[in-house]
């Protein structure tokens, strides 16, 4: 174990030793400790790169988040828009200003998660950054994989009369953080859904190589926003059947003693679950797509988007969905 | 002229007006605004990826950086790492967290100097985040590239004898940065070499077509601490010889005026000038290398770096490199 001071713990010792712990993989050709990571190509891919910023006090909070658990949602919501294309990761890259009252056995936890969370999904950390934060702990992730030549799914591809797909569960993250901030202990599965998501690596993969989804992205400023963003690059507009709208056993219990937590499920953001249209009306004949999906919508002309109550009104959501810059 | 407050800019919006200003490239099939950016690969290039960090109050300091400047040096100092290879930068991935008392007219002209110095290397941005920071202006840039196969220079490469040699000229960024802490104002060339460091791209690439370096990275923490660098990775020392160290003729007068600023030469670092070990003795016969290169050393057995002065004694460094976690 290291218990030395945080001063003590110079930029090149801290890279020495996340480099020791880093791991190989086949198409890297050279990982941390150069000018750059050097990787192999193959022409009938293309190459998918995404980066994610987590800042605290805007994407987390250390009075509730281990650094093990950020260590790991650093790289599954990273991993989570490869997914979105129905890619494969392959390597990730890390950044990290670190402030100074962090010290190095809480470094070396986050170090742990977040390479734990990379070997879960057989992704290596072929590179980074390190240095000094004058403030809040800040995490830059950038992921890169790859998709077979023209089959990444994109946002764009969406037409009227396509079904909208979403998979999982909806709301429990943003439900989990609600009852942290009113000083409430979630129940674990509820808590797991905020602190450690999952990336629907497999199942967008799936989607992908079988040609199911016309459109998709992941879920992370809550379902009306990310469906805004697929309306808005296809240039179509969603209606949502609120009845259709999968809920856990937890986040159903919750609903009842406040119907206004329905809200979360909608605008909560943080979920991370492939929401998708598709011309294919019914996919339960899709035994294989994990985690299941459920169908919660259609795709429509009118640019707007809509969500019907089971009393077939029009229902008029009480928020809007996260911007990190607000 | 974009004159809103900054609470009225939203992150879409930044993301929207960035993406109209990105341009585009042959190599990108989809850029910003999508989960992942998508891009071609060749078989026959390998991929380079590096990623740097820049923070307010480690790496610059808005008393006297201006917001197009940082853009500007947020690119150089992020190619520099793909020309220390020897590659062709191609891409880049920009995050920002940005505090909220920067308004939409300084994030205009930082994104602007960002732009106009990718274009200047005929770089695209093809992705990036942003959000807001609860505390300084956080920056952190990734870049791809290629390089053919099996061509990149890594700093493992160096053998005893090898020669040392490092391109343009040594320690007038630091300077202009000692100048500017001590509350003076340096000349514009000065300045200019810290404010807007060169990528030293077409160099890099020459040396890796001609196969002229056996090592090379680019000096980012100062001449002995990079040297450091390679001696480490390639198992080796080195000797430097001070009389040959090339400063430019406004470095040697504020030499004259205080002897102890050849450290800022040997370890101000930010030169972003390439380090390079070489089999050719005597590259004076390659006019075709821009910015010259100079002959500064020779690679040694013992793993110790030493520089030697004209009277032959070994000189003794007052100061080390910079260590961005200290």
């Amino acid at each position: 174990m290291m218990n030395d001071k945080p001063a003590s713990l110079s930029e090149f010792e801290l890279i020495r030793r996340i480099r020791q712990q880093a791991g190989t993989a086949e198409h890297l050709i050279l990982g941390i400790g150069d000018d750059c990571a050097i990787q192999q190509q193959q022409a009938n891919q293309e190459l998918l790169t995404s980066t994610d910023l987590l800042i605290e006090g805007i994407h987390f909070d250390l009075r509730w988040t281990s650094l093990e658990a950020l260590g790991r949602k650093s790289v599954a919501v990273n991993l989570s828009d490869i997914a979105a294309m129905g890619g494969t990761p392959l390597s990730l890259f890390l950044a990290v200003a670190c402030p100074a009252q962090l010290n190095s056995d809480q470094l070396q936890q986050f170090t742990q998660g977040f390479l734990s969370e990379a070997e879960k999904y057989s992704v290596v950390l072929a590179g980074g950054d390190t240095c000094r934060s004058t403030g809040p702990l800040m995490i830059s992730v950038t992921v890169q994989g790859t998709v077979s030549k023209g089959r990444a799914i994109r946002r764009s591809g969406a037409s009227p009369g396509d079904a909208i797909y979403v998979s999982g569960s909806l709301g429990d993250s943003a439900l989990a953080l609600q009852l942290l901030q009113q000083g409430e202990s979630p129940p674990s599965q509820l808590a797991d859904r905020h602190h450690r998501p999952q990336a629907r690596v497999a199942l967008g993969q799936q989607l992908a190589a079988q040609q199911l989804a016309s459109a998709m992205l992941d879920i992370s400023d809550g379902l009306l926003a990310d469906l805004g963003h697929i309306a808005e690059e296809s240039a179509v507009g969603a209606e949502i059947e609120l009845s259709r709208l999968p809920l856990s056993n937890r986040f159903r219990a919750a609903l009842e003693v406040d119907p206004q937590r329905l809200d979360l499920a909608l605008t909560g953001g943080e979920d991370y679950e492939l929401l998708f249209t598709s011309k294919v009306q019914d996919l339960s004949q899709h035994p294989e797509l994990k985690p299941a999906v459920t169908r919660i919508g259609v795709i429509t002309t009118e640019r707007e988007i809509n969500c019907r109550r089971p009393d077939a009104d029009l229902y008029q959501c009480s928020r809007g969905g996260f911007d990190h810059f607000a």
